[in-house]
């Protein structure tokens, strides 16, 4: 959950009004199933300069988040009874939206470095797809390192496979510039690369992007007509101008200020108040980060029992598909400040 | 499409402004995959006083438009490879929700009564599903009959098949009141009742609606939750306000009285240039007309001829998928006003 509370309300309604009383015929009419020309347009020329992606705005189709890119996705590049490596654990909405189209998820580990590419080779040779966080694969919060980055584009070149890379919340990285998309570092276009606005706005926007190969822009283009059409216009002008005029970039830094401070404050927590117990590995991004705990700790009960004093918690073991290989507590700071991050680690302490 | 210049954009964009700035913590964040409670209970309410829809606002789903209620019912009720009884001629768009799925689409004649039911009980007697426009049959125009109504609803109870009722321009009804939905009429659930805004506001709105059966709920919850989470909620919070305070069926009425205007001279016209050549058969609704040509004009051509000319119309045969049996021309008439329906019929004389 972002820090709704520290959202810009006052600057994006004055945006949204402006969009709402100026929406020109066109805006108010079909259009493109891609999504407004402009708003492409400035999402491309971010993505190429944050992200380092490979793109034109030809390639850029607006979305009403990941979900519906990964559903799109599976329509397009894959048939009934293919099989998709999955990250396990992982992320169980991917999981729902290629389960949807008839696909077989493949669990495949994730160690320190990311999604083990050659168990994935060994295990589920036939796989047509593979479905990756790399930049903070959730909910473990390993970034993928180089090696294994090289070696899943690959995979992907040698197989004829695809890779769809969910770069959800790479905006937030606060140890160090954020990595470049694993779609910039291929040589061919195996890559969709799917984001959102959702953890940088707010989620009811329904807004995100995804980028696919210049060469299958037309059968996107034609799944997304058969699916609704195409998007709403009024949030893409309004964001189009929040990104124009500075508004976006603004509330980015200093979300990664206040997002970072919580981070700390939480890690300096699970170090002082579980200390010889719990553990933290990555705590390096996003709004959520993985406190390990030994293997006779049952994490649901612990969530369980978290849940009744009031804290919201998920217990990692829940997100394993395979054998459950660790176990811990996934603790979201995005919404949470300072004081609440304190209080709730008190409790946690005590359940402990 | 219909006549934008003459929509409330003034009142709609301050709802929408009141709506940007009031959106609560709640509506900002992840909500119902069925869409806002209050809007549905809107909904709900709309459509068993306007259309006979028997509904409680738990089976109101909220889509951003047709075409996603289509794809989510065929997710839900069919399975790869079932046969689905399509109108013929039909609408496209249905046709394309149901091959992405993955289904085979029946092309079941229509006459002056509406779906031929006898036909399509002799040609495809295993189709799981129909796909049926009873109000206002898209393109032909026509009303289904009472009897073709019953007809339908008891191959569907006899069969246990679904009917998908897609209701999208019933609201504009000329010579008598509406007629209630098939939905309403039937005794068993065995219709998805289908509407959406984007002929009354405006299509890039994106927001529509379908009711489903009570004991089917929570597996559309969860196919579109899978599909696209949930529905954005700002234009949801506009709509329920718009309808509340009477903004809605003000508009409704206003334009009930412009499109009878439209319709009638747009009638006068085909009468006076192009008698004795095209008719027009039924006249009663909606914004659009067709013009029945004789079979030696190739609808076609005079099409292109009109677009050369700066009219855009669309040729009946063209939306034919069996055997084509009559020609003619689509006129949509809601965005057009009396001197352009007048001077266009003079260049359409002159074509013919």
């Amino acid at each position: 959950m972002p820090a709704l509370d520290l959202f810009p309300w006052a600057t994006w309604s004055s945006l949204v009004s402006v969009a709402a009383r100026g929406l020109t015929r066109e805006q108010a009419f079909y259009s493109d199933p891609m999504g407004l020309r402009s708003f492409r347009e400035v999402i491309a020329s971010y993505l190429r300069t944050s992200r380092n992606v490979r793109c034109e705005s030809e390639q850029v189709l607006i979305v009403s988040g990941s979900q519906q890119a990964l559903c799109l996705a599976a329509t397009v590049l894959l048939n009934r009874g293919d099989e998709v490596w999955m990250e396990d654990p992982g992320y169980s909405g991917a999981r729902n939206a290629f389960k949807m189209n008839g696909n077989l998820v493949r669990p495949v580990p994730v160690d320190g470095e990311g999604l083990q590419v050659e168990q994935g080779r060994r295990l589920f040779p036939a796989a047509r797809l593979v479905y990756v966080i790399p930049s903070h694969q959730y909910p473990l919060g390993v970034t993928m390192t180089l090696r294994r980055r090289l070696e899943l584009l690959d995979w992907a070149d040698s197989n004829g496979s695809w890779i769809v890379e969910d770069d959800y919340d790479s905006e937030f990285r606060y140890v160090s510039r954020p990595l470049s998309s694993l779609q910039g570092l291929g040589q061919r276009d195996r890559v969709i690369y799917v984001g959102t606005f959702s953890k940088i706005l707010f989620p009811s926007l329904r807004v995100g992007y995804m980028v696919v190969p210049a060469d299958l822009v037309d059968r996107f283009a034609r799944a997304r007509e058969a699916s609704d059409i195409y998007p709403a216009t009024l949030y893409q002008v309004a964001l189009t101008r929040f990104i124009q005029t500075g508004g976006f970039a603004r509330h980015m830094r200093r979300m990664r200020t206040v997002y970072s401070e919580r981070l700390a404050e939480l890690v300096g927590c699970v170090e002082r108040d579980l200390a010889g117990v719990a553990h933290i590995e990555a705590a390096d991004s996003g709004m959520y980060v993985t406190v390990f705990l030994p293997e006779d700790i049952d994490d649901r009960s612990f969530c369980k029992e978290a849940a009744r004093r009031g804290i919201e918690l998920l217990p990692l073991s829940g997100f394993y598909r395979g054998e459950v290989r660790r176990r811990g507590l996934i603790l979201g700071f995005g919404g949470t400040d300072l004081k609440q991050i304190r209080d709730g680690m008190a409790v946690l302490k005590k359940i402990l």
